[in-house]
């Protein structure tokens, strides 16, 4: 999931869902079936091996991603889908990867510290050595009076908050029922916040190339999170223009904690340091994943209910929760409906995107290329025929309900359609918005796009954008609830006599990209 | 705190405590003056500082022990302390340090790995690489069968339990009032239990031996704990005639479980492994640290009242709470002491322990050479002048009360002595013993040795012979109340007219160590 671009218009209503939608026709025996396939046949564990443990982390237009494409394109294809294939949607920039990272200090004495270097940061071309140089202020008169100290230096930065206090709260929650009755916006990031954050950012960038530009042999950061559990992920350094880039590493909070109290105490620190790291710039372009199982009915077929998640993941992980569990979901969801036969009148197709990380650039240039510009709104001739699209995105956590963003004919079907997936805990649906993914980009081009609410289990403290986001962190009970329920929606989908309801066309708006960064 | 080697004879009763003992008179001023210093002017951060970050780890025998024992030193004599030095108390064996410890995934894909060397393992002697040797039981017929497959090869241990529940505890807790009230016996390892898991280490041990002489370049073990955090320790390596011994890491569980899936699922996979490591055999001889506030009073000045905890830590962290904590409040303890300039009529002596992990050596063999030994009961005279002995070895939380092991009358008295520190949460007195630390080699040998109850906080879940029992993991406000009430209590103890009551002397039983290991 995506924190920072998911800047679309969020017109949600606080109203409670309204039930004057007509009756859906539940298929009980086809849902039946779903369950028995999805909840006792589940093949969730074999997928998540292949996307996490074997493709490893699938940094956009990076060797793990190009690993698990294959995979993808192999499985759809070996499950009989149609028109299984990569499809490139423009140019998003370098693929990168990490070949070699080692960090210790040396001085005072030898001790290992837990490193990750940052995506798309420059190589030390081997081991260096080399003594700390304290960055108490990320302050532009600061570091300028102290700029001329740091050449050589390996430059660790003093976070705000230098203390720890102890965690009494659970890693891993489970919503209650009060929490999902209550529940309000989650993950959203509006043009309002994005104005007020977007100093900050364009300041902290400037001061990082500023500190890039020192001479430096290398930047270290205090990771977010504590234990062990390193989150790494970066803003930029994947388009042509910004790199070279110094090499830059985010360090376990108390490892880094520790060089900043020993220079605070007067102790020299010296450290050892190897972090190579590899760019690949032969080709620019991104990829999505695609495959369908056609519609059935003469009538029908040319509409299309689309499903998914993204396939990019950051790289201290396998992704397996972010988003790998998603696009697993999804695959295992196709993998249901195929397996058992289904005719759907609708085409269905799931999409894996590319470069959500970064900026939902594999969605939004998707819904560009085949829908039209939510800029201006020109509608290409397939976006009236998406019926919707279901996303899931928020860790490895089991589908309790659904965001129905504002859409209130979309919310009573919903309402509906939990009804069978009541005893395994699903049956909220909230006119509430979330953001900060792929939905968002079939919303902005007027689509109705869904995701799920899950229970957050350890996302938020453990795995989300972490070196701890690994196949053992997935819930697989979860998983398999969550497919059985994605396909039953996807299927309903494909099956009721009209096409999702729409909210009305959103007034034409840019999609904010990189062009907001310098 | 020391889990295996708690041997001693537990005596408990759970019969409530009465209060028949008589009025103990508290100095009401003194207690004021202990807490305003203890709490308003503590140097609790300065000299945790020292123990962890600038000593490092503090494995026995080793140079961040020596830096340790060195600082301690210093520290005693600066605040005006008496014969404050380190006390020889017999031969432990080789110390060792890690002197550069870095493993990878090279193939199918680069990754690092989390991992810290086993305290005592051999050396690769620089970097090598090698493929992964599944280990899939360690059963002896097992690898004998696959002995001759192992060489070259880095032998990855399959660990019985290959799954990651999610974490619905909160990692840090404090003892509630009903969990107070209903506390029993902790971290007891009694006889029985020995004899019941003897066999099983001694296998372990075994296999472990077969595994070291198959030819293979390391031994790769799952730690116990999850999300980055990773407990190293070992039962073994110390004593002469246990090295050489084979490179040996700990590696992250997650880390560890990612590469038996990937052999599981025939990927062949490559390491890149570092872990040079160095023992130190100049001097074999343990020391404890040690140092007075010698007694005023002409009649009781030659009668003692010890406190302390141990020196000596795990290697992975910086033994901030294991125990850098006891030894932290019980040095504070003695500056708030000192710095009231008071008078104590009995002589106060702080011990710092040496080699408790491995097995309690240095306070045993203390009191083997200052009191007897309790394999015959032979007394020495200054037996009989130790009032008593207060130790603190449960981690970071702040002090709930007290475990008077039997001793009825003692705990009557520490019931009046919690009454001015009620407020600060401490009041329990249970009669319930605790084991596993060095209050038990006073107790054997019939001398009053106390350990306080603690709030656990992340004692078990994160810090315990981890690489996180580090100086961020402290809570200084804990550490503050816990330093303030053992001051007071070691007062108390110097200024009561009777020694404390003692229980009827144990009868003669071996203390049983390294003999129980071939």
């Amino acid at each position: 999931m995506n924190k920072l671009f998911a800047l679309l218009l969020t017109t949600g209503l606080s109203a409670p869902v309204m039930l004057y939608a007509q009756q859906e026709a539940i298929d009980t025996a086809m849902v039946n079936r779903i369950r028995e396939e999805g909840l006792n046949h589940s093949q969730i564990p074999v997928i998540a091996h292949h996307l996490t443990d074997e493709a490893g982390p699938r940094l956009t237009n990076s060797p793990g991603f190009h690993r698990a494409a294959t995979y993808v394109v192999q499985a759809l294809q070996g499950w009989g889908l149609s028109g299984a294939q990569a499809e490139p949607w423009g140019e998003f920039g370098y693929g990168w990867s990490a070949e070699k990272t080692s960090l210790s200090m040396r001085t005072p004495y030898y001790s290992p510290l837990i490193a990750y270097a940052t995506p798309w940061s420059g190589s030390t071309h081997g081991p260096v050595s080399a003594s700390v140089y304290l960055v108490e202020k990320m302050d532009s008169a600061w570091i300028t009076s102290h700029l001329a100290e740091m050449k050589g230096k390996i430059l660790v930065i003093q976070p705000q908050d230098t203390t720890l206090p102890a965690n009494f709260k659970p890693d891993a929650t489970r919503y209650t029922d009060s929490a999902l009755a209550a529940i309000g916006d989650t993950y959203m990031f509006t043009k309002e916040m994005l104005k007020m954050y977007l100093p900050y950012i364009l300041k902290n960038m400037m001061l990082g190339k500023m500190l890039s530009a020192s001479g430096a042999v290398a930047i270290l950061h205090a990771s977010a999170h504590r234990d062990g559990t390193v989150l790494a992920q970066t803003m930029s350094g994947w388009r042509v223009k910004d790199q070279p880039a110094a090499p830059d590493l985010q360090v376990a909070r108390e490892d880094l904690l520790r060089l900043m109290r020993l220079v605070h105490g007067g102790v020299p620190v010296t450290l050892e340091l190897q972090s190579d790291t590899k760019l690949y710039g032969q080709h620019l372009q991104g990829s999505n994943v695609v495959g369908e199982i056609p519609g059935t009915d003469p009538t029908l077929k040319s509409e299309v209910v689309m499903l998914g998640g993204h396939l990019d993941s950051w790289t201290a992980g396998t992704g397996a929760t972010d988003n790998g569990a998603g696009c697993i979901v999804a695959l295992e969801a196709m993998r249901i409906l195929k397996t058992l036969g289904i005719q759907p009148k609708r085409t269905i197709r799931i999409a894996l995107w590319d470069g959500e990380e970064e900026g939902l650039y594999g969605s939004f240039h998707y819904i560009r290329n085949h829908f039209g510009d939510p800029a201006d709104m020109k509608l290409k001739p397939e976006q009236s025929r998406i019926s919707a699209y279901y996303n899931l995105d928020n860790g490895s956590g089991k589908i309790r309900g659904i965001f129905a963003q504002g859409n209130e004919q979309a919310a009573a079907i919903f309402k509906q359609w939990f009804v069978p997936f009541h005893d395994l805990g699903a049956a909220t649906v909230t006119l509430r918005n979330t953001g900060s993914t792929d939905h968002l980009s079939f919303d902005a081009i007027g689509i109705p796009g869904f995701q799920f609410i899950q229970d957050q289990l350890d996302y938020e403290t453990r795995t989300h954008h972490t070196n701890e986001d690994n196949y053992d962190h997935l819930q697989m009970d979860d998983l398999r609830q969550a497919a059985t329920i994605l396909a039953s929606f996807v299927y309903f989908t494909a099956m009721r006599p009209q096409m999702m309801p729409r909210k009305p066309l959103p007034k034409p708006e840019k999609f904010i990209f990189d062009d907001i960064f310098p």
